[in-house]
């Protein structure tokens, strides 16, 4: 290009370029909502002064503690106000926030801690006693600061050389949360679940979660002063950038140290949380809580489900409830959700059945990611948009991960024909929408056809008997593989194996229908997802019995 | 600072970096709401899937023409279908937008489009004379492309070698529109109206019309599929971002050619238009028309309304039609309105009194610009938050223009201290919200006492006889200056000067109050702003009577 007229003497300077990063909107909702009530938490209460007064003095603690661009601060925390304060103050020194899954056990922590080379660990007492025996072995274990909460009423312990308020009240703040100075800039690395092998380090930056926090407003129409209620764990990417999307919205953080449907219906009914992100499970505990539990709820409230799509009962009894519900895909390396099930204008005339598949699918790219698609696994190129054909969902844009943490392999692999590759296996629908035909590895592999797990959990779930359930392949001497349904039924309810095949019969080809079932609970992770490793495990140590009919 | 381990082998790539840039916008919206209508002009209709291919269209047509990055392509057109996809299209390409405001004469046009080296101009028929006026005499004439509009039913009359339909007909559709190459590049110049001197050409960049777009529907709660009727020229800061915002949303845009009263109310009722901005004399219009006009209207609307504060008898006149109003401040350096009165959340329980208050103040910097302050003219420091020290108000971040095209020094000038300087006196109320006292210049200064000429009009407004009215400076003998109150009375009303005096008496110190009057239309500018330099004009050739009583 020649030079142009437009590039004479027009350069950045402060007046008109900064940084992004998602610390602005705290130093911002201090300023103009001042006096907004910022956290809820059992009986403590902050404002949005106070809030950005104590993340500024928190980063002035860490400082002394020896923090500074580029180092690391774990945290082991439950979603109190200390959690978001760090989700405030660490990124305000460039430092990076590590945020530990709290039901992990100390030998998990402690690799994840010495991987990222932390500096120092705020640790909630509840936890106290795993975060001593975590950073026990570790050559360089960091600084811990204990969070005694007050609002926690079990049993637990300091463990640390510094607590957290005494620390507080002896730093001055520092001025102002500054701006990042790159927003390139790490600003969090999270390990993910690792059902298999090592447990890689997902590092994010300020730039995408600037970008996310606001496109999380964006793609709910959420509007300013949200109560937005914390069921999803702030360990879970950072809160899906949720804590700084509630800041930039002069929202109110409704704390939850203990999720259950007692602790969740009251928070809605006193607190009058009207927003909240959850994994199905959550979504169920509400569903099916004690119909008293409820009474008292009259204001609307949305919530956002992800890692799995809701069944029609879940869509039509929330909505009896006034919960209106979105569906949201994503992944770590995409800062938690990054694509969602678009609800048509014409949303709330659609039958039930309508909405279930609409709402089902894993949806389209969020407004401010700039590509996502299906590409052959083969190829690399998109695959048509015809309900059919197969591929992997491949995202790119500014709300993708810098890279694993040490990891330069696994990122070029993961980055490998200029899109984050995230495993699953999808179709494009003809008006662009993705649906998981299933993750790669969920796919059953039946007399060499290939089946769906998802398909036959749809139809299981449409089965008023049952609870939950989950599909994983079976190891069958004839067939090579065959669908093995775990099943929860609803409290009370009888549904028998014959029943449940008959009902699949009507909804699915002979090969896909299961024969085999356990009914027995099913385990899930911290955040809710069904681990389908551990039912692969269990199903690996079944002897099946041959089956006549397909 | 140290070498990090964050700074590893994370460089930005394809699959995690991109450029900011609003057209990105359009792309999503042709993927995922292709169907969805975009754009309503009178008997035209277009979806998403056509705006995108008729910009892809465009682009290759001005490619074709010769239009490459940094290039300009003026602009004069009304608020229709080709008007948008010229702001889809010249982006696109690098290129720069230079949208002409269409009320100039022929000699400020051609002075605008020399300035900014205009290679093509595409032109409504409507103004298809004064455009062969305005290139007549310019060096280098831009190649005309002729805009000839179905929906215009007036004389006018192609002046170009290029028909706009034909030239998309023969175009093949480039592949993508895409992103920008930078996103510091230049999106637009526009020309300030240049009350006095000469215009300044104002630029902007990419990133700031991204993260402005994105921040209208953050600010204003914005839904997707929200109906925006154009009300404001899109000639206005480039319709302060609109036309990005409603394809980010897969929204619609209702065009019209003509605003009056008539054609809004038909929009409302038969395209279910749910949002438009506008200046106040818009609103006017909406307000004041025949109720029978407003019949068949029934779902909520909500207005922005940028330029002066809305009178309180605006606010609860447009709350009884169903219309709520938004209070927006900025100017074309800021890429339109960059601040909002918040709505505080009881908002809904406020008196009128205390709404109109609210609403009247300039507000707070919107959530994606970083920063907004009242300055001391003399120190460049903050003004203490009292409400009653007066300073300049400044802005500084990423929704600031590159600067003035070809003028570093008005450039530098503007920027002094690290901030915009916008010219406009205000002060700092306790909650931080800015409230404009006076434009600088608004300053009347009698009997060395300064008087703002707002607060007058505030008491004027308060008169139920006043249907608009405007204070200026009158070089006085005695009193150096005193205010001169140009109103315009409501319909069949017949307010006297004496009411006036006695009603302001009750709301004003005694040195405040007018006492000379005109009651005459006032001038406005295209956009409804007031021209107070074209009545000081008039108030200099007027020969005070000396007054008595202060």
């Amino acid at each position: 290009m020649s030079t142009s007229i437009f590039d004479e003497a027009m350069p950045r300077q402060v007046a008109n370029h900064c940084a992004l990063g998602p610390v602005a909107f705290v130093e911002r909702a201090g300023e103009v909502f001042a006096g907004v009530e910022s956290v809820v938490h059992g009986q403590r209460r902050y404002t949005w002064h106070d809030t950005r007064e104590r993340a500024r003095r928190l980063a002035a603690a860490l400082t002394g503690l020896g923090i500074e661009r580029g180092d690391t601060v774990s945290l082991l925390l439950s979603n109190t106000p200390e959690m978001l304060e760090a989700h405030y103050a660490v990124p305000a020194l460039g430092a990076v926030i590590n945020a530990l899954n709290t039901r992990l056990d100390a030998a998990a922590l402690g690799w994840q801690m010495q991987h990222c080379e932390a500096q120092v660990l705020i640790v909630d007492s509840a936890f106290g006693v795993t975060a001593r025996q975590a950073v026990a072995k570790l050559a360089h274990p960091p600084t811990i600061v204990d969070v005694i909460d007050s609002e926690f009423t079990g049993s637990g312990e300091p463990v640390g050389a510094h607590e957290y308020e005494a620390l507080l009240a002896a730093s001055d703040p520092i001025e102002r949360l500054p701006n990042p100075f790159d927003e390139w800039d790490a600003i969090a690395v999270s390990y993910t679940s690792g059902t298999t092998g090592e447990p890689k380090g997902v590092v994010t930056h300020h730039r995408g979660a600037y970008l996310n926090a606001v496109c999380n407003a964006v793609t709910w129409t959420l509007p300013q002063g949200a109560r937005y209620l914390w069921t999803l764990p702030m360990f879970h990417c950072n809160g899906w950038c949720f804590p700084w999307t509630v800041a930039m919205l002069g929202g109110t953080h409704v704390c939850l140290r203990e999720v259950n449907a007692a602790t969740i219906l009251a928070a809605f009914r006193e607190h009058r949380a009207d927003h909240y992100c959850a994994a199905p499970l959550v979504h169920e505990m509400i569903l099916k809580a004690d119909p008293a539990l409820h009474a008292g709820i009259d204001h609307p409230i949305r919530g956002m489900v992800a890692a799995a799509a809701p069944p029609a009962t879940m869509i039509s009894g929330m909505q009896a409830l006034g919960i209106d519900i979105t569906h949201v895909y994503g992944l770590t390396e995409v800062y938690g959700p990054a694509a969602v099930a678009l609800k048509p204008a014409d949303w709330t005339e659609r039958s039930l059945e309508e909405k279930t598949r609409l709402n089902g699918r894993q949806g389209v790219r969020y407004a401010l990611q700039d590509g996502m698609t299906v590409v052959d696994p083969d190829t690399r190129e998109p695959v048509p948009a015809d309900g059919i054909t197969q591929g992997e969902i491949v995202f790119r844009g500014n709300i993708v991960m810098k890279g694993y943490l040490k990891r330069p392999d696994a990122t070029a692999e993961a980055f490998q024909g200029g899109w984050f590759r995230t495993g699953d296996l999808a179709v494009l629908e003809p008006d662009g929408h993705v649906r998981i035909r299933d993750r790669a590895k969920d796919i059953i592999i039946t007399g060499g056809e290939n089946v769906s797990s998802l398909e036959i959990e749809d139809a299981l779930y449409a089965h008023p008997g049952v609870g939950a359930c989950a599909v994983v392949a079976l190891p069958h001497p004839h067939w090579g593989e065959t669908p093995l349904a775990f099943v929860e039924r609803v409290p009370g309810g009888e549904v028998t194996p014959d029943q449940l095949i008959a009902h699949c019969r009507e909804r699915l080809a002979g090969f896909k229908v299961p024969h085999h079932f356990r009914f027995e609970p099913i385990e899930r992770t911290a955040t809710g997802k069904i681990r389908k490793n551990v039912l692969r495990e269990r199903a690996r140590a079944i002897e099946p019995v041959p089956q006549k009919d397909r």
